[in-house]
């Protein structure tokens, strides 16, 4: 199926889609709204820089008023400073995060957690930070209706950027506070190689944990600095269907999140890209 | 310690040190014998194609006339094809690899599997492949005292280059065959991330499978394309000490190989680069 898919055939299919804002991030947030309402795209996941610059009460209420649902909002996190100072900015910053998602409307707050402190070669104990942030932020977060969801990041990103690399891990956290407080995010391209996987997404959605799930295929050769290799749906290793269907047959029937950080596709006029990302969405994943 | 460490206390210490030849690749073999005699270095892991380009017979004589212990031979493998003319053509190529092994006085061969074929999205049937291959393989080797070292590769390379991504996965490949023929290669680069390698290197201990230790270390930001951002022990996130540590609690007491891809290490003089990577394995590793 190509972009050329029915209009009707495809707004139907794109029921549980949403737009993670990053895909598109050549889009101001009204351009973003305007291109998912004529495309039909019901859901978008938001990014805390970008809100902030529209400012978080006008972000609000643009996307309330268009009907839009905030699927998730990204990112808190980065959990693993030793310095105390450094630790209470990081939990400030956490809380306001957590209330920024609650005046969204999204019940989700994505949290990359951070990687090696500088100097530092202690994986155990920056996970075990990352839990002492969670303890206090859980509470704070369940009390705003905010869910936090720990990504496990692909192990490539352990030194630089998240310690939790794979589902287990970010299991082993979440499953010391209650699901309403911490949960996870299902993010295909960080766990595809991961045989263990599937086990941990049945997991998961036993413990009403997969807090959300999201979507985008692993293509080589891979940047320089790795970040910006998230590949466009169908482009790469990573059967979304045989994926969708773990989560699924985990309990999870939440938005699906197409989220790519990919410099060509930024190059691109962003109208077409999400064009396309709905378009690839029903043909691998809906 | 730095590389003013003195010649005797080097050479001691450097008796489990070997040095992959990838890591002064710009060495040819008789100036890479010449400068592991000059600095006290035993042991050297080979790779296929300059030894090749020496001629296999003529390497083996300059080893062993050297008195150098050949550790390791890199590499066989690439398991993963579907076609029936491809897998073919591989066994006979690994057969071919295993007999450069034996004629160069080696008992490991170290095994890169080989990724997912092109339009391939199938990590699981990829991995059996490779079992059918090693069941072919594993009694060739054994008759002419060779070991296969199933090396798993950081998942940032399951796609391309190896789908076995984790010790775990190796043993499982590598335990439905005798030892004798079939081990694994621990290499801190590729499994550091990993929370459960500590135990996978205990299980693989016992069953007597640990063929080769290998070290490199974790720094960022990646290459393009990853494969050349080895970093020089001591520069990165990994602690070769924990690491070594938990091969020696798993019983194994063998030979320690360096093996760094690295443009910077390259392009340097290759006996600095040799005498630099000695002395931060006395440093971190001894």
């Amino acid at each position: 199926m190509s972009e050329s898919v029915s209009g009707s055939v495809m707004v139907e299919n794109l029921s549980r889609f949403s737009i993670n804002q990053m895909t598109v991030k050549q889009l101001s947030l009204p351009e973003l709204v305007d291109a998912c309402l004529e495309l039909g795209v019901p859901g978008v996941g938001l990014w805390r820089e970008p809100v902030q610059s529209y400012g978080v009460e006008a972000t609000a209420k643009l996307i309330r008023e268009a009907g839009l649902a905030v699927t998730t909002l990204c990112r808190g996190g980065f959990f693993t400073a030793i310095d105390p100072d450094e630790r209470a900015k990081a939990l400030d910053d956490n809380r306001a995060a957590i209330d920024e998602a609650a005046t969204l409307g999204t019940d989700t707050l994505v949290l990359v957690s951070g990687g090696l402190p500088p100097g530092s070669k202690d994986l155990h104990g920056a996970r075990e930070r990352i839990a002492d942030a969670l303890a206090e932020l859980g509470p704070y977060a369940a009390e705003r209706g905010v869910r936090l969801a720990i990504e496990p990041l692909h192990p490539m990103f352990a030194s630089d950027r998240c310690v939790v690399s794979t589902l287990a891990q970010a299991l082993d956290l979440a499953e010391r506070f209650p699901a309403e407080q911490v949960g996870v995010t299902v993010d295909t391209y960080h766990i595809w190689w991961d045989d263990q996987a599937p086990a941990q997404i049945t997991r998961a959605g036993a413990g009403g944990r997969i807090h959300t799930f999201q979507l985008a295929d692993w293509t080589t050769p891979l940047p320089e600095g790795v970040l910006t290799g998230r590949g466009q749906i169908g482009d790469g290793a990573i059967d979304m269907r045989e994926w969708k269907g773990y989560v699924e047959a985990a309990g999870y029937t939440g938005p699906i999140e197409v989220e790519l950080f990919n410099a060509g596709l930024w190059a691109r006029d962003g109208r077409e890209v999400l064009a396309e990302t709905a378009a690839r969405f029903v043909e691998h994943a809906a």
